[in-house]
C-alpha cells in the first residue's frame, strides 16, 4: 500500500534559499538538499550540539537535546539533526552552525546523481520482447478413440503443434511418467510447462504437465549472487511483475571478504562443497522469505492463495566467475593463478533441484555465462539488464567494487577488462571503513573556516565510520577546498580537526563523544593513499581499454554505473577525484544491479536469454596485466585528479577556496596560477 | 576356444542313403537328419527299446539298455537313441524300428529350415556404417598460457573441432565437474566420451571425460527384454565384435505369462514399481554375468584385465511396448483397453542410471521406439536388425509368439499389424505343452503302418511335453499322413496310439513308461484346434495386411521370421498347416531375435540410430481389429491348411499315403480326388 507523500516547503535564511522535501525529512536532510552546510558531526544522534538553528516560521518536530537550554528552545532553536519537518517552515541557520564569517552562508559545491534507469515491463511487451524462457500453455485435446488412438505423448504433442504452435520437443522420464493421468484427470484439459530452446535449433523442453488450466500460475525468480550480498525477485512470468524482493549477505563472507580469500578456502578438505552449500542455503532462505510474503487472488473467487513452490517454474543466476564457480562447485583454483583460467565460462542449462535448490524438479535453472575469470556472468548481465548490447550509442560501463569491471561498446562491438580496485570502495583498508549500513558516514561537506564537518550518515545515527559513498565524498570535498594536496598528503592548517596519528596526518570527523564508536572516526593518509590507489586502477583500466580499441572519452556517449557502489556514488566528486572520466553527467546512468536486473530479464525473455550467447561471443577480452601501457597509466593516476589534467578540464572550477590554505603547502593545480573561486551553478 | 570339429559318414540300410554328421551325434539325430524314420517314443532316454539298429561297419559308443539282451549287443544290434558316432560306420534298421513292412524304408518328409541371417561387421566397416553413437576421443591440448587462458571448457572445445571435427556439444555438471582434474592430471591429454546427436539438428553429448589415453576401451550393451526371456550382450565399441552374451528368464512370468496378465498386476498396488525392479534387477544380472566372463588384453602389456563396469558407455534396449512401459515404470493400463493406447511410443535419450541399471551415471541409454500399443520396439528393433529398412525386395516379417507381430514392406514404405495368436506356440494352452527347454519333443516323425512315433527331444531327454516348434511337425506329420483331417479332428484309424481321452479323440506320443512325466504324453483335438486357431490369426493378418497394400503372397519376395519360435520353424509344416503363405523357402531368412539384433546394431552405428526415427516415421499401423476383412479372414483360416486351397497349390505334394487309412473317414482332401503317393524329392 502506498501512503500519500506530501512535501513541505523550506526557507532557509540568511540565505534566502528554498527548498521543497518530503514531510518527515530531517532539518539537516533538507540543508543538505538546499546545498547549505550545517556543523553536524555527530550524524544525528543529536549529541555533539553543533547544529543549531532557529526555526523563524511554522512548527517542527523534535529537534531537543541536552546541549540546548530551556531558554534557546523557548526562542525557537533547534538540533537541526533531530528536527523533523512536518509543515513549511522558515529557519534560520546561525554563524556558529556554519556561516562563514560576516553572515555568508557555506555552500555545499552542487552535486549530481546518475539518473536511475528505469526497466520497463510494458515495453518489453509492447515490442514483442516480453516472452518468459519457460511458458505455461493450456491445451483441450481430443479423446482417443478407435480411429485416433495415437500414444499419450503423441497427442501431446500434435496439440502443441496445431494449438501453439510449437514443434520439436524433447522431454525426461518423469514427465513421462505422469502424462497419462494428468491426460485423463480433467477430461484431457492439460497446463504444460515449456521450456523454449535457448537457440533456435534446439527442442523446446516439456518439463512438466499438469491436469486442467493452470497457465495463468506461472512463476520464476531472478538471483544474483555477489561476494557480499545476495539479491532474489519472485516474479510473475503471466504478468512480468516481481511479486517479492529479498536479500541477505552471502554467508561465505565469514570464510573470506574477497574471491581470492573464497577460492583459498575452496581448496581446503570439503572447503568447495561447503562454499557451495553456504550459497544454496542462503538462496533457499530467499526463497521461502519471497514464498512466505505472497499471496494471490485466484482466477475464479476473490481469495487469496499463497504461490506453491513447484509453481516456480525458472531460476536465473547470475553472480562472478568466482561465485558461478563455488555455487556450481566448480573448482576455482586457477581463477586465481595466472594465468587465470575458469573451469568454463558457458553452463549447460540445468535443473534447479541439481544445484541443491528447494524447487521442484521440473525447475529450470540457467546460470549467467562469463568472460572469463574476472568479467563473469554478473557483467555479461549488467550488460544484458541495462541495455548497453542493443543501444547504438558508445557506453563505457563499469561496476565498481572490490574488482571494478569495465565494458565498452555498443550494439556492434564489445570490449571487456577487469582491475583489481582492492576493498576500499566497499570500506575496506580505510582504518574507520565500513560498508554502507546504519551509523555509516554516506554524505560530507566542511566549513572551510572552521573545518568544522556535517556527517551525513546512514539512518541518521550516530557515526560509526565511513562507507564508500562517504569516503568519495570525503575525499573530494578535502581536496575540493585544498585540504589535502593532489598526493592527497594534508596541508599544514594548524586546526584541532588535523593532527598528527599512527598513519600520518589525519581529519577527525567526529569525536568519540559524539559517535557510537569508542574512538575518534578520523580519515587519515594512509586510507586516502588506499583510496586514490583505488580509483587511479579504475581509472587506469578505463583508459586502457579506451586505448586498445582506438577510443577517447571524448567519445564516450553514455556512462552506465552498476553495483552497489554505483548507487550512491556522486558524480562530482568522482570526477573531483579522477574516479570517472570528465562526462556530462546527463549522459550517466545508473543501473542498480545490473547483475540482477540481467537475470530478471532473462526471466521475462527467452530472446534476451538467447541473445546473450551472441553477445558473449561478442565481449573481446582484454587482460589488463598483459597490456605494458596499463602500469604507466596505473602511475599517472595515482594523483588527484590526475597527473594530466588536460583530461579534467573542469577539475579547477569544481575547487573553492579554502581560508585557512597556509602558503607553505599548496596544490599543484594552485602552484599552476589556478585562482580559487567559489563557485555556484 | 574353437575345437576343430571332424565329421564322420553314417550309411543306412536298407536304403542306402548316406550322410554326414557331426562326431558325437546321436544315431537317431543321424537317421533324423538323412530323413529316415527310426521308432523312438523315449527321445533319447534309451527306456523305450524300440529303436533298435544293427552297427554293420564301424565302431560307436554307447547303445545298450535293459532293453537289449547280450547276445544282440553282441550281435550289434544298438538302441539308436543313445548311440553315439565315433567314426565311419554302416547302420542296418531292422524293420520292426520303423521300416515299412516289405522292407522300404519309412521316409521323413524333407524338412527346409529358414537360412540364418548372418551379421556382418566387416560390411559395416567397409561401408562406413559402423559408427558407434557413443565415441571415446583421444584430445591432446595445449596448456593455458598468459595469452592464451581460455577456460577449460572452451579449451576442450575447441580441441573437439580442430582435432575431430566435433562440434556443438553440450554437457552437464558432474562432467564440468570433473574437466578441470582431467585435464591437468596427464597433462592435457585426455580422452572424451561422446554421444552423438540422435539427428542431424541435435547437439553432441559430452558423457565424460578421463585423463590420459582410453579411447581404445569402450563398450556397450544391446539388451531385449522379451515376455519370456531377457537377452544381453556384451559388446566392444572399438572392434564392433561381440564380448559376450547372456540372458535368463524375464522374472515378471511368475506374475503373468502374457502381457495382458502383466498389466493387469502393474494395476495392483506397487505392483508397477516391482514389474520395473524385477526385470531392472535381471539386466542388472546379465551385466554382472557378461562383466564377470570377460577379459581384454592391455594396450600395452601382454596381460588381461577385466572389463570395469565404467567403461560401459552405452546401452540400447528393446521390447515390445508393455515390456518397455513396465521398464520405464509408465502406466500400461491403456495397452489393454480398447481403443489401445500407449503412454509413449517414442523415448527420450536418457541415462542408463535413472533407470536403475547398475552401470555409471555417464553411461547413455537409449530405449527403441515403438509403433503402438502391439506392435513395439522389438519389431522395429528386428526391421531395423534385419535390414529390411533398407532392401529394395518386398519384404514379408513375421515374428511369431503369443502375441505374432506382422510388417509389410521396404525400403521405400513399410505397413504393420499385430494379431494375438495365442500361446500355443510357446506350449501355452496345450495339454501337455512346454516351453522348448530339455525333454521337450522339438522334432517328430511317424510310421504310416504302425504309427509309431520318432519323438526328438531338446538334450536327447526322455520326453516332458511338447514345444512349439514340436507342436508345428506333430500336427503337420500327422495332417499329412491323413491321420487328422482339415478341421483337426482324428480319422478313425483304430491303432492303440489313437484313443478316446478327455478332450476328444488323442494321439499318444509317449508312454508314461517312456517319458520322464507321470503320465503317457497325447496331443488331443482341443489342443490340435488351439493351434489351428492361433496359426488361422497369424495367416489371416498375414492376409488382411497383404489385402490392405494391395498386394498377394505372390508378390513377396522376401520372408523374414524373426523370435524364438521361427529358429526352430519347419518351413514345409509349416506350409503344410497353413501358418506360412507359400513361397519358395530359399525366400526365407531366419532372423534370430531381432529385438536383440537391431539393438546391437543401434550400438554399432548412429546412422542406424538415426534411420530410426525416419523408419518409425514411415511405418503404417493398421488395427487389424478395425479393418472388417479381419474375422472372414479368420474364419476362412482354421482349417489345415486353409478353406480356399488355390493358396496352397503344392499342399497336395506335401500329403502322403497312410496305409492305416479308413474309408469312413476320409480327409478333405482325398474327397477332392487326391491320391496319397509318397513323394520323395
Amino acid at each position: 500500500m502506498n501512503t500519500v507523500q506530501s512535501t513541505c516547503c523550506v526557507t532557509f535564511a540568511p540565505a534566502e534559499r528554498s527548498i521543497t522535501v518530503k514531510k518527515n525529512s530531517s532539518l539537516i536532510q533538507a540543508a543538505r538538499k538546499a546545498g547549505l552546510h550545517i556543523n553536524a558531526s555527530c550524524g544525528g544522534a543529536g549529541v555533539c550540539g553543533k547544529c543549531k538553528i532557529i526555526v523563524e516560521q511554522g512548527t517542527v518536530l523534535g529537534g531537543e537535546s541536552a546541549k540546548l537550554s530551556r531558554k534557546d528552545y523557548n526562542n525557537g532553536y533547534r538540533q537541526a539533526c533531530t528536527t523533523e519537518i512536518i509543515e513549511d517552515v522558515k529557519i534560520r541557520i546561525p554563524e556558529e552552525s556554519g556561516r562563514q564569517k560576516g553572515g555568508l552562508s557555506t555552500d555545499i559545491p552542487p552535486r549530481h546523481r546518475a539518473k536511475m534507469h528505469i526497466f520497463n515491463i510494458d515495453d518489453l511487451k509492447r515490442t514483442g520482447i516480453f516472452y518468459p524462457p519457460v511458458e505455461k500453455l493450456r491445451l483441450e485435446l481430443l479423446k482417443p478413440t478407435a480411429n485416433d488412438n495415437r500414444a499419450d505423448v503423441g497427442r501431446l504433442i500434435q496439440g502443441l503443434a496445431d494449438q501453439h504452435n510449437k514443434h520439436r520437443l524433447v522431454t525426461d522420464l518423469p514427465v513421462l511418467r505422469k502424462i497419462r493421468r494428468a491426460l485423463r484427470e480433467k477430461d484431457f484439459l492439460v497446463t504444460v510447462t515449456l521450456e523454449q530452446p535457448v537457440n533456435n535449433r534446439s527442442k523446446c523442453h516439456l518439463l512438466n504437465i499438469q491436469p486442467g488450466r493452470w497457465d495463468h500460475r506461472n512463476f520464476g525468480l531472478a538471483v544474483d549472487i555477489g561476494t557480499t550480498t545476495i539479491h532474489g525477485v519472485l516474479i510473475d512470468l503471466h504478468s512480468g511483475k516481481i511479486l517479492a524482493k529479498s536479500s541477505c549477505y552471502n554467508p561465505q563472507m565469514s570464510y573470506g571478504e574477497d574471491v581470492i580469500a573464497r577460492i583459498i578456502y575452496a581448496e581446503k578438505p570439503k572447503g568447495l562443497v561447503m562454499m557451495q552449500e553456504l550459497v544454496v542455503e542462503s538462496i533457499n532462505g530467499l526463497i521461502n522469505n519471497m514464498l512466505g510474503e505472497v499471496t494471490l487472488p485466484n482466477a475464479d473467487d476473490k481469495r487469496c492463495s499463497p504461490i506453491d513452490r513447484d509453481e516456480i517454474t525458472s531460476i536465473t543466476i547470475a553472480g562472478n566467475t568466482t561465485m558461478t564457480h563455488l555455487f556450481l562447485q566448480l573448482e576455482p583454483d586457477n581463477i586465481r593463478r595466472s594465468p587465470y583460467v575458469p573451469v568454463s565460462t558457458f553452463f549447460p542449462p540445468m535443473r534447479a533441484a541439481d544445484l541443491g535448490l528447494e524447487l521442484s524438479r521440473h525447475c529450470a535453472a540457467l546460470l549467467y555465462p562469463a568472460i572469463s575469470s574476472y568479467v563473469g556472468g554478473d557483467i555479461v548481465a549488467g550488460v544484458m539488464g541495462s541495455g548497453m548490447y542493443r543501444t547504438e550509442l558508445l557506453t563505457l560501463f563499469i561496476d565498481v567494487g572490490t574488482n571494478a569491471e569495465i565494458v565498452i561498446g555498443n550494439r556492434e562491438w564489445l570490449a571487456c577488462a577487469a582491475c583489481s580496485a582492492g576493498p576500499a570502495f566497499e570500506g575496506g583498508g580505510i582504518t574507520h571503513g565500513m560498508r554502507a549500513v546504519e551509523g555509516a558516514i554516506s554524505d560530507f561537506s566542511i566549513n572551510p573556516e572552521t573545518l568544522e564537518p556535517m556527517n551525513v550518515t546512514e539512518g541518521n545515527k550516530a557515526p560509526i565510520g565511513i562507507c564508500g559513498s562517504g569516503l568519495l565524498i570525503i575525499v573530494a570535498t578535502l581536496f575540493e577546498h585544498g585540504i589535502i594536496n593532489p598526493s592527497g598528503k594534508f596541508n599544514n592548517l594548524g586546526t584541532p580537526r588535523i593532527r598528527k596519528g599512527r598513519s600520518g596526518q589525519e581529519y577527525v570527523l567526529a569525536w568519540e563523544d559524539e559517535c557510537a564508536a569508542d574512538h575518534d572516526i578520523v580519515l587519515n593518509e594512509v586510507d586516502i593513499d588506499n583510496f586514490i590507489r583505488a580509483k587511479a586502477a579504475i581509472f587506469a583500466g578505463v583508459s586502457t581499454l579506451l586505448d586498445q580499441v582506438g577510443l577517447q572519452v571524448s567519445d564516450l556517449e553514455q556512462v552506465i554505473l552498476a553495483g552497489g557502489f554505483g548507487s550512491f556514488i556522486d558524480l562530482d566528486s568522482a570526477m573531483t577525484v579522477g574516479l570517472l572520466p570528465e562526462v556530462d553527467p546527463d549522459k550517466i546512468l545508473y543501473v542498480g544491479n545490473g547483475s540482477l536486473m540481467g537475470a530478471w530479464m532473462s526471466e521475462l525473455s527467452n530472446h534476451i536469454r538467447q541473445d546473450v550467447v551472441s553477445v558473449v561471443r561478442k565481449m573481446t577480452s582484454f587482460e589488463l596485466s598483459e597490456v605494458p601501457d596499463f602500469k604507466d597509466q596505473y602511475i599517472a593516476s595515482i594523483f588527484l585528479p590526475h597527473t594530466d589534467l588536460s583530461l579534467f578540464p573542469n577539475a579547477i572550477n569544481r575547487r573553492v577556496s579554502c581560508p585557512l590554505q597556509s602558503a607553505g603547502n599548496t596544490p599543484a593545480a594552485d602552484r599552476q596560477g589556478n585562482s580559487f573561486n567559489t563557485k555556484i551553478t
